[in-house]
């Protein structure tokens, strides 16, 4: 006797779910599973959103947000101040900003961070990209870095902070400290560390 | 100044995602990205699979569990033993029993519970095809009623024990005990009494 299993179509369709961040075996089987009951037009308009997204949206040549042929919501935007450009890691990056409403620049997304463990170095960045909007810009322009408190985070604003000296920039970093809502008994050493170093007057 | 936010085709895919059961806004716009942003055969292999799986698999005619026209592999497994014949809530209901391997006959799914609450009522279920299969049998065979522990699988139990009695079947119940490695202290009250009612001698 054979033991019986969900038919092949439906195990290569778990096995491609099972691949998606944060889907597990179990998921990926309900997900199936729920595909599968319910009615043909959820599924197709899956499969229609899946391509219809994959073949249109393209990063921005300018600034790596997402964008589309009919162009980026960032670079379009003629309300946006041109003489701030903020550096992230991620395209994924802006929204959190864009969301705080802290920001009315420009962006510029690098698409990672150097990290020399995982083999990404300057010339795997848009850093060049960045140079030349850097050079590009007809007054002197704040570039604020925007990246991760971690180890790549501050290698990668460090080489940063030293390929823009003397050009046509003011460079800055965004503050680390306590974040919003955090108890100082909640805070590691080296948060509570740099907040103190970046300490201002009231 | 607009928010920046996602491309509309990258929305429209987070709101299909979204929709899966288990997946909520944030894990949407994680699959999504992580999508975007790996290579395109990945997407294309997820859509692909999606839409083989919808187009080929239906229900088996005969019992219910996943098909295709290639045909089911229970029925057609020619080493199953006609003569016992296991119902169960749901198609998904065969995979825990054919993993737990204590079970060799054949499987009649009905497609869901008796619930009055919910409007499902017998002419919902797969009712008149079991009584069929067990009235084209030419020996009497064990019918095992395999439903849920819960109050809608009490009442389908019932049903089904009233309709089918008198017929060329013999009906059994799956036991209700305590689950394994379960100890005394974390089972329920209804759990202890159906354990105790179900006693056998050692």
């Amino acid at each position: 006797m054979k033991r019986a299993d969900f038919p092949e179509p439906v195990k290569a369709l778990v096995g491609e779910l099972k691949r998606l961040p944060g889907i597990g075996p179990r998921s990926a089987e309900r997900i199936a599973v729920w595909l599968l009951q319910s009615p043909k037009s959820n599924s197709a308009a899956l499969a229609e959103a899946l391509t219809v997204a994959k073949e249109s949206v393209l990063p921005c040549p300018s600034c790596g947000f997402f964008a589309t042929e009919a162009g980026c919501d960032v670079c379009d935007d003629p309300a946006r101040d041109d003489l701030i450009l903020c550096v992230v890691e991620q395209a994924t990056d802006v929204l959190p900003l864009e969301r705080s409403g802290a920001f009315r620049g420009r962006y510029h997304c690098l698409g990672g961070k150097l990290s020399p463990l995982d083999r990404v170095s300057p010339e795997d960045l848009r850093i060049p990209q960045l140079v030349r909007r850097i050079e590009a810009a007809t007054e002197e322009i704040e570039v604020i870095l925007a990246l991760g408190a971690d180890v790549e985070g501050e290698a990668t604003a460090n080489y940063l902070a030293e390929l823009l000296r003397g050009r046509n920039c003011r460079l800055t970093r965004i503050a680390q400290g306590l974040p919003a809502g955090g108890g100082l008994e909640h805070a590691d050493e080296l948060t509570l560390m740099r907040a103190m170093q970046g300490r201002r007057s009231v």
